[in-house]
């Protein structure tokens, strides 16, 4: 089987690192992937479940752009309602009226919203939740799960990481996932103080297994922060759409405040989403919130389209059904070469391990292994699935899988 | 001359409340230019300089998308760019050669640009350049300009603002624009912990005259950082390329460390920029920062496009020739009904006040007779120009503005 070269991406690269600090940096920086000589750096093309590097090398696509391309990339549904709109206006002077028909969807869609905002980055409506946590109780303290990833805000990122201060983390309070014993301590110890929980739906974190909620955690949770008065928020960017049309709360049965909703909202087309329930809808008008592009109608438009198009594809159990047999198939593969490929959280947005090597490098091997042979596989980030991968795409990916064993070293 | 109604303004406006909270938020929340009754809430449609409500009423645009629309609504060149890009690839699973260029692009226009960052809002560059400040010198404090707006994290909005905790502003010390004195104090008192200035390149707050640098104060603020070591931030969101082609801080002949551009950078299509001096591209390289589109090839198309375009139309000349004979024009009719419109600020984005009423009442109730009248014209923020305007528009908007001032009560 052939395996990739990528003298136009090392080129590009060298040009790259003259004018942009890292060449590529925050999640598409190709450093966490090592050997960053088995990945393309550059991209050229994409349609549907495959992209084309600038060397015009072709991969099946295993990341959809780390979660936005639910539908594939160019689906033909979103682009048209994107471009019907752009025909008529994008970011204008006024707000369109796409706004308030992509408003009433979401609150018609998800359970528990009856508001939504519009913003542009994951973080604007994690940050935005926070605001109204802290307007609507008056307190100070958010408390949110060790290794959970909100964006890049200073109080979002874990104490250490360079550019932040001290007072960036005073009032933020850190658990461990699937920990109602820390919770409730850490909400006594700060009587009357917490304005906030906020957490993924699931746990997934990098460079580490998926942990989905232990049994009667969810609802746990919601009794706790419901008997104290503090605002439940959850960090659907990740997840959103992927595990429930209402929200992942839906699929683990259990009701937050305010759910943030980003990436697969309008199949990559640059939005997110803030929804929450009545008794916070002062709190959050009160709260100034906003950004130069949040109100152009075009993604409002790609948002609706994709909504309606993951609703009429019951695009979450069909991502869970395609998950469950491309990863069925990998493990198995794995297994005829003597290794356990442990495979954790949903399956259409699973996160991989080679479990034989705890260094995690046997697994980054091979997933650069399938990199330079066509499965563009990261090996320290959950991996996304769209809609338009195909069985054909995953026979592909599975013969793939196979040789990127022998190119580690079998131990059979 | 007719005066335009609103029903289905209202009626959209009674849905999106239900909905949303304020209905429309942010700096697009119509709250802020009373009577409200005066001003169409929802746009159907844009073109060049002019842009249709949703009851069909054309208005001549002076606020461009607060901001982006530099070019008019719908440029074709640079919409022509963006849209060859769409066919390619936009939110794609690596970067795409077009973040190089436009680097490229950028460290060859702006004089003191070693190397460019892209992002979505604002906020997420000035958040960042905070962030370079702190990694690069190990300091805490941020001195920023009372009354300066830098985007809606919690640090940027001032003091009292709901949703914002005392620890937000723990390192945050504002000072008044133009006060050399004031600037000295700040740094002497908290000697060598001040990591950065930041600072758009000449005032204009709403609800107030704008406010142009003083002789020699950029030359010496510039002489005061260097001194003591701050990292000198330039936020030129708002004024960026309408200036200067190379960053406003050209314009008025400084050289600061960071440059902050977002709005008119991409006309309309959303993506921001921070460029930097090569001495802190390493800290900039350290500091994690990422969101869920900013790798989306299609709006860095649109932003190399509408820089060539801007350049090859030396727009930031051309913006304030149309600005200062828009103004003339309007100074002269409202002096010929005896009142005085003050204008500030650069002439291509102008603040405007009539002085008789320092209440500002007469002066939004003239804006409003305006906008009824066909001339979209805010009240209490600055305006934009477009390159799209012309002397047609101009004449309108006079005839207009001449209408108006009956409107509200001629003084003669």
């Amino acid at each position: 089987m052939k395996t990739f070269e990528y003298p136009q991406s090392a080129a590009w690269f060298q040009r790259a690192v003259q004018v942009i600090p890292c060449g590529i940096y925050g999640h598409f920086s190709p450093a966490p992937c090592p050997p960053v000589s088995a990945y393309p750096f550059f991209g050229a093309r994409a349609k549907g479940a495959r992209f084309w590097d600038v060397d015009g090398n072709e991969f099946i696509d295993y990341m959809c752009a780390y979660g936005p391309m639910i539908l594939g990339h160019g689906n033909p549904v979103v682009d048209e309602a994107y471009q019907a709109q752009m025909r008529e206006a994008d970011s204008n002077s006024i707000a369109s009226t796409r706004m308030v028909e992509l408003a009433e969807y979401l609150v018609d869609l998800v359970p528990i919203a009856d508001w939504a905002f519009f913003a542009k980055n994951g973080a604007d409506v994690t940050n935005y939740a926070v605001m109204i946590a802290r307007a609507a109780t008056g307190r100070s303290k958010i408390i949110g799960i060790q290794g959970g990833y909100h964006g890049t805000s200073p109080w979002m990122q874990a104490p250490g990481h360079h550019g932040l201060i001290e007072a960036d983390h005073q009032h933020v309070i850190r658990i461990p996932w699937n920990d109602l014993g820390t919770l409730e301590q850490a909400i006594n110890r700060h009587a009357n103080d917490v304005a906030g929980f906020i957490a993924t739906p699931y746990h997934h974190p990098v460079f580490a297994d998926s942990e989905l909620p232990a049994d009667g955690y969810w609802s746990s949770v919601e009794k706790l922060l419901r008997k104290h008065g503090i605002v439940f928020i959850i960090d659907d960017v990740r997840c959103g759409f992927r595990l429930h049309m209402g929200g992942s709360c839906e699929h683990f049965g259990f009701k937050p405040d305010l759910i943030c909703f980003c990436k697969a909202i309008a199949n990559g087309y640059p939005i997110s989403a803030l929804v929450g329930v009545e008794a916070l809808k002062s709190a959050a008008a009160k709260v100034f919130h906003t950004g130069s592009y949040w109100f152009s109608a075009g993604p409002m438009a790609a948002a609706l389209a994709t909504l309606q198009e993951l609703r009429r594809l019951d695009a979450p159990n069909l991502l869970r059904e395609k998950g469950r047999k491309l990863n069925d198939g990998l493990v198995r593969i794995a297994k005829s070469h003597g290794y356990t490929l442990k495979v954790t959280g949903d399956p259409g947005m699973a996160y991989y391990r080679i479990t034989e090597d705890p260094s995690l490098m046997l697994h980054q091997d091979w997933c650069a292994e399938c990199t330079r042979r066509g499965a563009f596989f990261t090996s320290h980030h959950n991996w996304f699935l769209s809609t338009a991968h195909t069985d054909e795409d995953f026979q592909r990916t599975w013969d793939i899988a196979d040789a990127a064993f022998e190119g580690v070293g079998s131990r059979d």
